[in-house]
């Protein structure tokens, strides 16, 4: 298979842990004869202090011709603490995430038998965790008008959903459940939002043709905190953009690796993988940060065009790396090992 | 001291928990030599099945005059799975709150030893848990503008804030941080939303006049992250309705305890006590619910009034039912105690 893959190191530990990720996807070409072509672009705070714009139009561009993007991480500390700020690098990631149309972000969250230990709940708890977040992305009060009044006392932002938004993902997420363990949980506030009695009721339709998958409705606020209590409780949550945003952080944390965990964002004519972490700059340039959520990014993006056995070994060569203890300082405290060693290792077990 | 208490049970549990914190304050009355004068009032799913209303007239009204509310929980499951209802029992809290002007809800978070055992969390995580939560609780997407399109495919609700709904709450909990260990964290998502970064920029100029307080911000994602990772780094936590509904119930839970912590809402005029919990329909009549959230509500209100010998009392009745384990199957499995009997427990030893 030829493919084009658009690599968006962006900001932080973003280029570095994309590196790893690059190390394994030619060692896939390689032993499978494929033939990748990588073209990287900048995005986020790397590309406003060149363009001033946190996504060039080239980089869109490129996005737009590609097969596939990779993504590393977005976001600096600098803008951050500066509330007055007019552009902001995650706007790059927003606008890659609007133009490009990618609605769906697939967070899968599944416990490692070896990372128990770093879970903050107890073992009895998280054992047997396996749920996956399809989170809107597109929508929301991520996107909707945003005010600020001319005299800066007063500011808002709408969030707003149409059916056909809701409707096309849930229609990803119950299909999700079909191939899975047939439990779908709609997370949303909608004892107090109309947004979310919207998507009450589109997915309340939609769930007719989808028999055998059970379904219910939980409010986030309590969502987070079954996330806790009996995250095994869960097979596939459905949720809006800023519900899924907190959900997901809280699965990467329970299973004791936020820097395992990778996402998938779909669209009808893109796609996107990227970790979950951030962009993590106290570690820039330090050799600590773990490769592996970037390196499983590359995983569902084989998965995504039905390459599984060559997502397979990637898979297989991360557990050789983990059960051998060739992991980042994150994983174990007291190792040694460095991002750019654990890639080497695993690349090489492919 | 002479005070006028509203009573306003509400559905599900509320009423037989109420019941438990009444006969306290009766003992507090007959000790300490007070007179206090309690009137019931419907409010939730029960008003609405008498006149309609979640919140009727004369229940507002009395609760204007009264000098303190004391509030059961809401909500009914008919309602909850009916994303048509157009009156909604939620709405009865949720007036009250706006109409009184109850702006902030102090929810403080404090691990209890005994129920160290009960967290999700590992008990090294949570040891010396001790937070309070501001939550702002009469603006924010709660109660901006709602809209759903005339044909009903498109629905939005609007997150405000206004610079004075910041600071009024702002500063309520810089004060409490300076009573306490001096450090405020402010929760919110100012890389996304616009609301946020006035509240960023707000605090920033409020935080000047409290220099002995060290303060900082952090976005929600991270935010219930560092509730599970890491909950002693927090002191005082400032935010918005909406992320503090789902931090203060993560808050509840990681110390093991959602049928113990109280909450109070604070008005320039009125002030509310309830317990964190809600209605629990499928407890109600069955004599299990933990009525010491309750109880803790009414020292949350004793407190307001200055009386802290009272409140004293009332908290070593509580501990002395938890150390003889005289408690609700909640707290202990094998406990046999009805709601009833602690009740009775705790306001016998007060
Ligand atoms: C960087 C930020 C805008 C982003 C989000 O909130 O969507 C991130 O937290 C994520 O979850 O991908
Ligand atoms: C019942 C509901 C409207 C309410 C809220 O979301 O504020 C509750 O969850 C709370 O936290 O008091």
């Amino acid at each position: 298979m030829q493919l084009k893959i658009a690599l968006l190191g962006g900001d932080g530990i973003g280029p570095e842990v994309l590196a790893q990720s690059v190390k394994c996807l030619k060692a896939i070409e390689e032993t499978f004869n494929h033939k990748f072509e990588y073209v990287e672009a900048p995005v986020g705070a790397i590309a406003m202090s060149g363009s001033g714009k946190p996504l060039p139009n080239e980089t869109l561009k490129l996005c737009r011709e590609s097969d596939a993007i990779l993504f590393g991480a977005i976001g600096a500390l600098e803008y951050d603490n500066n509330p007055e700020a007019k552009v902001r690098p995650e706007q790059g990631l927003l606008s890659l995430r609007k133009e490009l149309g990618l609605f769906a972000n697939v967070r899968p969250v599944k416990m490692f038998p070896t990372l128990l230990k770093n879970s903050p709940l107890k073992e009895s708890i998280v054992l047997g965790t396996d749920l996956v977040i399809f989170r809107e992305l597109t929508g929301g009060i991520y996107f909707g008008e945003k005010n600020i009044s001319a005299d800066g006392t007063k500011a808002s932002d709408v969030c707003e959903y149409s059916e056909k938004e809701i409707s096309r993902i849930a229609h990803m997420a119950f299909k999700a459940a079909k191939r899975r363990r047939k439990k779908l949980t709609l997370v949303d506030k909608a004892n107090v939002l109309e947004s979310s009695r919207l998507w009450r009721k589109t997915v309340t339709e939609i769930a007719k043709s989808y028999p055998d998958v059970t379904w219910e409705a939980m409010f986030i606020d309590n969502a987070a905190v079954q996330m806790m209590l009996k995250p095994t409780q869960f097979d596939v949550i459905l949720t809006d953009n800023m519900f899924g945003d907190i959900l997901s952080d809280q699965g990467s944390v329970i299973i004791g690796s936020v820097g395992l965990l990778p996402s998938a964002s779909i669209g009808t004519e893109n796609a996107m993988f990227e970790p979950f972490h951030g962009s993590y700059p106290q570690a820039k340039g330090k050799n600590i940060a773990n490769p592996v959520a970037s390196i499983f990014s590359t995983v569902m993006m084989l998965q995504h065009f039905g390459l599984e056995e060559e997502a397979n070994s990637i898979v297989k060569a991360v557990h050789e790396s983990l059960s051998r203890k060739v992991v980042t300082p994150d994983i174990l405290g007291s190792s040694k090992y460095g991002t750019d060693y654990v890639g080497d290792f695993i690349s090489e077990h492919i």
